[in-house]
């Protein structure tokens, strides 16, 4: 693929790993009857490939792995293999600035006849599938300094009603397809065209955004939602605190009301897709002040170490 | 397809109805980053269908509507056209007692390009795609009197720890392809082999089965959890109050411990596929004091006229 596609996101050549192949991103399916479709019911774990490496991918496979785990789905296969399937598809579309999103579901749902697992349905995740492997990958520009940014400037976070699915209900930490929560909360941004929502537990508490965790400041350190409550724990999340903690920045993680997001001096957002993200309003409320877009000094200095964790993972001979 | 293929649930020559095209069931496939896989992101409805007649096909479009109302997707399609579709799939496997599932997602999700709708991700429901609609059909005894049970006799009913999503995380009548919270709690079955998991609300009142409508009777009227709760409204929960306020039967619908479904006199469950399922045992204790597994007074009125309305509605001449 040219540098030029590669830019466009042109995906006419774009290639896929579904179930141990190869195949063309426009014939990559999975059958009407696969758990994943049906029921959701599969594990995702999305990841960032930089100069052709995965950026923590032992974090990503063990996270992936505690996913499966929560759903007891067993798919057998060594972690050498996952990672030479993510390569293999990277390599395939010639592809090294990229995001990459391994699924595994439980499969398809047992046999044709209603009666199956003796219980009149078909819904039962008990009766075993074969559990099918996907490798999505598409390309994103490389991010951080000298290059085009992954993201269009710093985000408008807008509070949603919808309210975070609770642990109990469903684990925070079990990353799966069944993520309608999320775009509920994502669909009530509509009115606003803010860039991200802001989600609450059922207490009114904080636990980040519909698809990204939430960092901010008051002035006297980093603070972020903590895995108390019904936050995902994300490779980014760990990352980023990681960061902080490295620079002598304290980190508390703890409870906090939508109110203290509002009236932080900086908001910060970060995913494996775009890494970290300013924030540049908050239920229209402007962040810094003035509203001119500029990230603050804390989100300034942790993006520009994040960045430089990355080129010395993937562009510095280390393997992360 | 033979009365025997039919009755045995082979699917070698099934067909099934994928974007306005009968395929065969082999190769219904739908694309990987359709919506419906990667995100749950879908709308469902279970029906079934009697001497190759939906019944209740009115309430089952309804409540698809309203579905995909909750989720804001558009599929375009009449409710003639969406009928069309059942009838033909049912038709192209000649088959006149099956179980029909109809799915609508929000299609595939934006671009190929990590950066498409401006904010470096494409899980936003807000960039349009094109709606894939699925229709799938299989074979199941007719039920009722005369015919093979479509279930293996009395339900065993089993208390789980896992609690039903609040209406204001994922709004209980909005029926998705995210199931992953009642797959969790279909799994903690495992331990007990039990048919049916009954959950509760995260105060502790029960909501019904993972997959069914619960209803018991203390010997003063049918009681059932109600819609004020994380409720499903299935179409088989409002017939069997239907039935039942035919009948006489004084029906409550209020808010339960799971003690009293424990202490009931009888227990039973509904949905599509089963129709009136009664129970055998809650949580290991014998419903009917003796644990012959045949079913109480009230639970064989109920079934028999649930029964006569299908035999009326699909086999008498009325359609539905």
């Amino acid at each position: 693929m040219s540098d030029d596609a590669d830019r466009r996101g042109d995906d006419a050549d774009r290639r896929y790993h579904v179930d141990g192949e190869i195949v063309p991103a426009e014939s990559a399916t999975v059958h009407v009857e696969d758990r994943g479709f049906v029921y959701g019911d599969a594990a995702r774990e999305t990841m960032r490939a930089y100069g052709g490496r995965v950026f923590r991918w032992e974090r990503h496979a063990d996270r992936l792995a505690r996913s499966c785990e929560a759903l007891s789905i067993d798919h057998g296969l060594s972690d050498a293999d996952l990672r030479g399937r993510v390569d293999e598809t990277l390599a395939a579309n010639d592809l090294s600035e990229a995001v990459v999103e391994v699924s595994v579901t439980r499969g398809r749902r047992a046999g044709g006849s209603g009666r199956s697992g003796g219980s009149g349905d078909r819904f039962d995740p008990r009766v075993g599938g074969d559990p099918t492997v996907v490798v999505t990958v598409r390309p994103l520009p490389r991010g951080g300094v000298g290059s085009d940014p992954v993201f269009d400037g710093p985000a408008t976070l807008q509070t949603v009603k919808t309210r975070k699915t609770p642990d109990r209900a469903v684990p925070a930490d079990a990353a799966t397809h069944a993520r309608v929560n999320e775009v509920l909360a994502r669909l009530e941004l509509r009115v606003t065209g803010a860039d991200e929502a802001m989600l609450s537990d059922p207490d009114g508490r904080v636990v980040g955004g519909a698809d990204s965790t939430l960092f901010f400041t008051d002035g006297t350190g980093l603070k972020t939602p903590s895995l108390d409550g019904p936050v995902v724990p994300r490779v980014a999340r760990a990352e980023v605190i990681d960061v902080a903690e490295e620079e002598g920045v304290p980190v508390e993680e703890g409870s906090y009301a939508p109110s203290e997001v509002r009236e932080a001096e900086e908001v910060l957002l970060a995913n494996a897709t775009w890494g970290i993200r300013p924030v540049r309003t908050v239920d229209g409320i402007a962040v810094d002040g003035d509203g001119d877009g500029v990230a603050g000094p804390l989100t300034t200095l942790l993006s520009r170490l994040f960045d430089r964790r990355v080129e010395a993972a993937c562009y510095g001979g280390e393997r992360s």
